[in-house]
C-alpha cells in the first residue's frame, strides 16, 4: 500500500528514515518524529493529490505548521503520513489599499508582521511561538495572543481562506471583505478545528494601520473588586485605545522579580499588579486620557500604587515582569493551564483551585497571570517537592484547574486549543449534544478520518 | 396530523385563522400571512417542544424574528407552522463588569440597545430597522449595519449562543469569554445560517464602553483614486477611532439633496462625497488627530473641499443625506441591491453595471452610495420609464448587478443574506463545492428539511 502511495504521490517532495528522525517531534517534545513519510507540497494541487491518494488508502494523516502548539497536536505515530506547508510559504500580495495580506500557510507569523510593517500597515497577530508558528497553523488552531482585547482572536482577521477537505476537494474562499453573507460562513467551521476537518492552504487576512504610539503603566492594587472595577474604568476611558490589560498575582510578581534579580518597579507586597497599555495612530492622541485614567484610579484608591514607563526601555522592563516566567519553571516539575471564564469569577476560581492543590500538597506551589480582559488565566501548577512528574500526578492536578470550571460557564482552554492533551476534559465545558455534534461535524466531513484523528475527540 | 399536533403542542400559546392574516407578510410585504398556526414558545423548553413535534411530524416551520429582513425570508404558506420568537423578549442581565448582554431571542434591537446605554454601556449593532428588528434575528442573518468598519458584524459580537436543534435537542453554549478554544465553535454554524439550521433561542452577547464624543466631516473628491486614498490616510491617521466611512456617488448626492430640497452643505458638482466620523471615550481625545487629517487632505489635494459638523445638528443634516434616499425611490420601480467587493475594484464595477444597465434601457438610472470602509456598496438601480416592473425586467437588471461580481471576487450580498429573493445567485459567490458543502451541513443537521425550507438554497 505504501508504495502503491509513493507511486500516486511521486513528484512531491518527501522526506523519509533519517530525515524523518532528525525532527524533533515538537518544540515541546525534543524526541524524535516519527512517521512513514512527510510530505512537503509547494502548492495547493500538491496538497489536494495527498488527501486524496491517503483518503483513498485509508492513511492517517498528520498536519504539521510550525509544531509550536501547547496541546500536544502534532504528535505522528510510525506508520502516520505527515503534511508539512513548510514549503508553502509565499506572502503573495499585502494590499496597502484594502489592508489585506494573501499568503499561503506555511508562512512564518514574524516574517509575515515584518513584511506587512515594511508596507507601513500592522499585523494584530502576536504571540510567542511568532518566529516559528505558521499563519496557517494560528488559522487552524484559531491563536489568541497579546492583542486579543483590541483586536480579537485569529478568527476575526481571517477574510478569505482556501481549505482542501479529506477527499482532496479544494474549498476555495479567497474574499477580501469584511461583509460577505452569500450564504454558510464555511471558514469558520474550519477556524479552530485544530487541523481535524481540513488542510489551510491560503488566506486572506485583514491588516490594521501602524501604530505609532504606546503608553504602558504598572499599576498595584490591594484587592479583586479593585481590579475589576480599574478594567471597567479603563474600558470606559480608553475605549479601543486599550491594548492590553495583564494582571499578575502577587505571587507571581514576586517570584519572577525575585527569581530574575530584577528591581521591582513597585513595592512587592501588593496583593495584585495591572499591567496596562494603550496605542494610538497620532501621536499624543490618547496620552491625556492615559493620564487622566491613572490618576483617576489613584485619587479614588482603585490604584495604591503606580509606574508609567518613560521610555521603550522602561516599558521592555515592565513587559518583561509578565513574559519572563523562567523562574517559576524552575521547580520541576511544572504544568501550565490556559483557561478562560467570567471575569468576576477569576477570584473565586483561584482561591479554589489553590485550596484544591494545597490538599493535594502542603507544599503545592500555584502562579497565575491572565489577559484578564480577554477571560483568560494561565497558570502554573507545581504539585510539590514530593510529587513525581508521574501521569497520575498530573491528572490530579487537571483535575484540581479544570473542575472547579464546570459551575462558571468556564473553558478548559481559551486559546491552546483541546490538541490530545484535554480532550478527557473537553465535557468540562461541552456539553454531551454539543461534543456529539462536533463529532457529526467530523464524520460528514472525514468519513474515513484521516485528519488528524484522536484531536479534539476520539471517534 | 394537525389536530396531533395541536394536542402534542397543547399549552403553547398559538395564533390561527384571522389572527394569522391581520399580521403582514413582512415589513417589505403588506399581504396577509399565510400560516396553518403562528406559534409563540415563552422559553426554550416550548421552542424545543414545538421543533422536535414538527420533526416528528414532518412539518415545515417558518422562523420569524422582526420580520424586517431584505432577502425574502420569512414568506409562509398556508400549510407552514411559524415559529415566532416575539415572546422570548426578556433581557435577563446587563453585566457591567463583564460587558456582556445576557438575551432572550426576541428582544427589540433598540430595546437593547436603549437598556444597554441605560446601564452606561454601549451596543455597537445598529441598523435601520432597530425598532422591529430582533436579536435573534440580527444572529439569525449575521446583521451588518453602520458599525461594522469599527466593532464588526453581529458575528463578532455573539459570544454565547443557545440554539435548538430541529429535532427539538438544546445546543446550549452561554459562555461570556473573548477566548474559548475548547474544541469546534459550533455557535460560528448557526450565526449567519438564516435559520436553516437552528433556532436561536438566547445569547451572550459583547457590549462595548459609551462614546462620550464624536467628529463628523463630509468631503469632496475629484476622482476614486483620491477616495481610496482618503481611505488609507483616514484608517492611518485614526485607526480605532474611525467608525464610518461612507461613499457617495455625485448622483446620489444630487438626486438627495435636489430631492429633498436641502441646503446642500458642499457644491453639486463633485463626482464623490464622503461622509467620515471618528468616536472617542474621553473627550476631545481625537479631535486633534481628526482636523489634522482633514487638513492634510486638503493640504495634498486628496479632499477639493469639506465641511465639519459644529453641532450635533449640523451633523444629523450631513447624515440625512446619506440616511435619507425617500427621492430616488420616488421613480418606480426601483430595485435595491446589497453588494460587497475589494473597495479597490468599485470603481470598475460600478462603470461595469451602469453600462449595462443603459444597453438594458437609455432611462436607465443607477444610483450608489456605500459602506466603503467595509467594502459594501448598496446600488438603486430603476430600469427606466419604459420598463414593467414585471419578474423579467427585475431578472435583467439582477443580471446587471451580479454578473460583474463573478470575476472580482464580490459578493452578491454584503449583509442583507440570500433569503429566497438571491438563492438562483448564489453561485455567482460561491463555488459548486461550496454549495455542495452548504447542503451536506443541511442534510446533516437538518434531515428533514423542516427549518426556513427554500432559504439560502434548495435541496
Amino acid at each position: 500500500m505504501s508504495d502503491a502511495l509513493m507511486e500516486v504521490l511521486s513528484g512531491i517532495d518527501r522526506l523519509e528514515g533519517a530525515e524523518v528522525s532528525a525532527r524533533a517531534t515538537s518544540y515541546w517534545d525534543a524526541s524524535p518524529m516519527e512517521a512513514e513519510a512527510i510530505y512537503l507540497p509547494r502548492s495547493t494541487a500538491d496538497v489536494s493529490r495527498i488527501l486524496a491518494a491517503c483518503n483513498d488508502a485509508g492513511r492517517k494523516v498528520v498536519v504539521h505548521g510550525g509544531r509550536t502548539g501547547c496541546a500536544d497536536g502534532v504528535a505522528s505515530n510510525a506508520g502516520d503520513i505527515v503534511l508539512s506547508l513548510e514549503k508553502m510559504n509565499a506572502i503573495e500580495e499585502i494590499d496597502p489599499i484594502g489592508h489585506v495580506a494573501v499568503v499561503e500557510a506555511g508562512v512564518i507569523l514574524e516574517t509575515l508582521q515584518d513584511a506587512v510593517a515594511d508596507a507601513g500597515l500592522f499585523l494584530p497577530m502576536d504571540l510567542g511561538a511568532r518566529g516559528s508558528c505558521t499563519i496557517g497553523g494560528n488559522i487552524a488552531t484559531n491563536a489568541g495572543g497579546v492583542n486579543v482585547i483590541r483586536y480579537g482572536m485569529m478568527r476575526n482577521l481571517v477574510l478569505g481562506l482556501e481549505v482542501v477537505l479529506p477527499d482532496g476537494r479544494v474549498l476555495s474562499s479567497m474574499k477580501r471583505m469584511l461583509k460577505d453573507n452569500a450564504g454558510y460562513d464555511l471558514k469558520q467551521l474550519f477556524i479552530g478545528s485544530e487541523g481535524t476537518l481540513g488542510v489551510v492552504t491560503r488566506a486572506i487576512v485583514k491588516l490594521e494601520p501602524a501604530v505609532s504610539q504606546r503608553e504602558t503603566a504598572l499599576a498595584a492594587l490591594s484587592s479583586y473588586a479593585d481590579v475589576t472595577a480599574l478594567l471597567s474604568l479603563a474600558k470606559a476611558r480608553l475605549g479601543a485605545a486599550l491594548t492590553s490589560f495583564e494582571l499578575m498575582w502577587g505571587d507571581y510578581y514576586r517570584a519572577v522579580c525575585d527569581g530574575l534579580g530584577l528591581r521591582a518597579p513597585l513595592d512587592r507586597a501588593h496583593p495584585f499588579y495591572v499591567l496596562i497599555e494603550t496605542e494610538a495612530n497620532a501621536q499624543g492622541a490618547n496620552s491625556e486620557a492615559f493620564m487622566a485614567l491613572l490618576e483617576e484610579a489613584m485619587t479614588s484608591s482603585v490604584v495604591k500604587d503606580g509606574v508609567i514607563a518613560q521610555s521603550e526601555q522602561e516599558r521592555r522592563e515592565i513587559w518583561r515582569i509578565r513574559d519572563d516566567f523562567e523562574p517559576i519553571l524552575r521547580e520541576k516539575p511544572v504544568y501550565l493551564f490556559d483557561v478562560s471564564m467570567p471575569v468576576t469569577d477569576m477570584d473565586g476560581y483561584i482561591d479554589k483551585v489553590r485550596r484544591a492543590l494545597t490538599v493535594l500538597a502542603d507544599d503545592a506551589v500555584l502562579h497565575v497571570f491572565g489577559h484578564i480582559g480577554d477571560g483568560n488565566l494561565h497558570l502554573f501548577a507545581h504539585p510539590g517537592k514530593g510529587a513525581a512528574a508521574a501521569p497520575e500526578r498530573r491528572r490530579a492536578v487537571e483535575e484540581c484547574v479544570y473542575e472547579p470550571l464546570r459551575h462558571i460557564e468556564g473553558s478548559v482552554s481559551a486559546e491552546h486549543g483541546i490538541g490530545r492533551e484535554k480532550k478527557e476534559w473537553l465535557s468540562v465545558s461541552r456539553s454531551e449534544d454539543e461534543i456529539a455534534m462536533m463529532k457529526m461535524l467530523k464524520k460528514s466531513i472525514d468519513p474515513n478520518n484521516i485528519l488528524n484523528p484522536g484531536v479534539v475527540f476520539d471517534l
